[in-house]
């Protein structure tokens, strides 16, 4: 049985805009916000307190989260990866840290340079003092899928990081295919781990277009009652481990889908085009959802008739 | 419950070219079908028997036919829009042919300038002479989702032309969402409608990926037993409705999602990657599939390492 409401979490300021070469600057970042919120976002991953010298894209955080004008009854997180990246996104007043843990072991050495284990002893006191501020946490599951360096990724390999997760008290896991090769069954498999631990409410799915699967990935999850979807305005984010591939799935793509399913969204498609055909300016490309592409190409036609 | 084994036809010769803005040469086009016989094809749209006056990417039909190498257990169809086409055809010894009704009438009149019904009667001669010859009929339901000029298409208009269809004995029907406006629970009661009247192996679906949602119409079509499909490699044709907007869905899309759910195809992938890579070449356009874009892109990785 299919959710008849579903909630979009958008992270195209953030994970999308991080993956983008062109630099973007704090007022673009913030329209492009303004904009979302205008589309009827209620829950946006706005930034990230990292390293600049790792990702100097998110070096304006601070500047970012102080310039968005804050609505009643929308959601704005912030990722965090350790404690120092904690306390300065504290002073800035998310209402959502996330912690990013991988599924597969390569992945963890390569990306955070740690083990599995050792980023999650590394979360617990960044979980303990977000809770202890009030916040709540999200912990996103990269590689559920399959990873570049190791390849395959077992079901049970993404259930240990959700157990290890829900150990140290994360909220809500986010199970992402950050490569973007799952098919709809590995999807369901992965997705099923999680709710083995958590509430319905409290699994998301966060899929990648690079093979074109997203939409389809997105479908066979709404059949497990899945209802919260992460997605990015325009596809924003390419795909780091593949050049010239598509990233993200598009938020556009997905809000398509799902009115056409009969399920409400609260956003408006229209304005999210707007909003995507703003920031594929911004960072000069055209968007990667072909909702929007389609749709766009409709106005111009009507336009010039 | 989901197929275990689809036939997907490929139409990327002929729908595809067909749409493509660049001329492409007979032995171009007799060279692609070589490559798509090496990846694993054996249902190939191959031509169209048309007036070079309204189609001249199809003018070398007979050439491409007389040209192609023939394999066993290969089915080469042509369209034939009337009788004229089909004694053009008969010539060059097609396994099928394919007659093209719409379930709009605004996109009948406007697109062969005659209601639905007078298609049809136009369309019972030709259906008539291909059984005399020996062959089978297939018959394409385009603007079974929506049309271009009248905007939404009920289930039952594609009911009526499915039935129109029946009764001048065509042997397979193929719901077309010529346009690429349909969501999954839209294609499920298309192909609900034809299958009230014919049986699972005689109906197919032909999805564009216009907004994105080929993939997630296949899967839902799937879970009706639905195990025919019509895809073009490298998602060959555009949106001739849509100007820079995607058209066919692409056969490599397709065959990684079955392939993924554990569903036999009898086709290579990584052939099928370079029979794309060869006609994308052919046409000067980056191919439009996105599994083929990330395989294309794993291979580089791999060849730079």
């Amino acid at each position: 049985m299919k959710p008849d409401r579903v909630t979009l979490v958008e992270v195209g300021p953030r994970d999308g805009l991080q993956n983008e070469a062109a630099p973007v600057g704090a007022a673009e970042k913030i329209e492009l916000v303004r904009r979302l919120q205008d589309a009827g976002c209620r829950e946006i991953e706005v930034t990230s307190f990292v390293s600049p010298k790792w990702v100097p894209q998110m070096a304006d955080a601070a500047q970012v989260m102080a310039g968005i004008e804050r609505r009643a009854g929308v959601r704005y997180s912030v990722l965090t990866p350790n404690l120092k990246g904690l306390e300065a996104a504290l002073a800035t007043r998310p209402d959502e840290v996330v912690v990013f843990g991988a599924a597969s072991e390569a992945f963890s050495r390569r990306n955070i340079n740690c083990s599995i284990a050792e980023s999650l002893e590394r979360f617990a006191p960044v979980v303990e003092a977000a809770h202890a501020a009030g916040l709540k946490v999200r912990g996103a599951v990269s590689c559920a899928l399959g990873c570049p360096y190791q390849g395959e990724v077992r079901p049970d390999e993404v259930e240990r990081v959700v157990v290890g997760m829900k150990a140290i008290g994360v909220d809500h896991v986010g199970i992402a295919d950050t490569i973007g090769v799952g098919t709809p069954l590995a999807a369901q498999r992965a997705l099923e781990r999680a709710l083995k631990h958590y509430p319905l409410a409290e699994v998301s799915g966060h899929f990648h277009d690079t093979y074109g699967q997203a939409l389809a990935n997105i479908l066979a999850c709404l059949d497990l009652g899945v209802h919260v979807f992460d997605t990015s305005i325009a596809g924003l984010g390419g795909c780091p481990y593949a050049k010239g591939a598509t990233g993200n799935v598009a938020t556009e793509d997905v809000v398509y889908l799902l009115h056409g399913l009969g399920i409400a969204t609260g956003l408006d498609l229209d304005r999210l085009v707007d909003a995507g055909a703003y920031i594929s300016g911004v960072v000069g490309r055209p968007t990667a959802s072909r909702a929007a592409r389609a749709l766009l190409a409709r106005r111009a036609a009507a336009a010039s008739s």
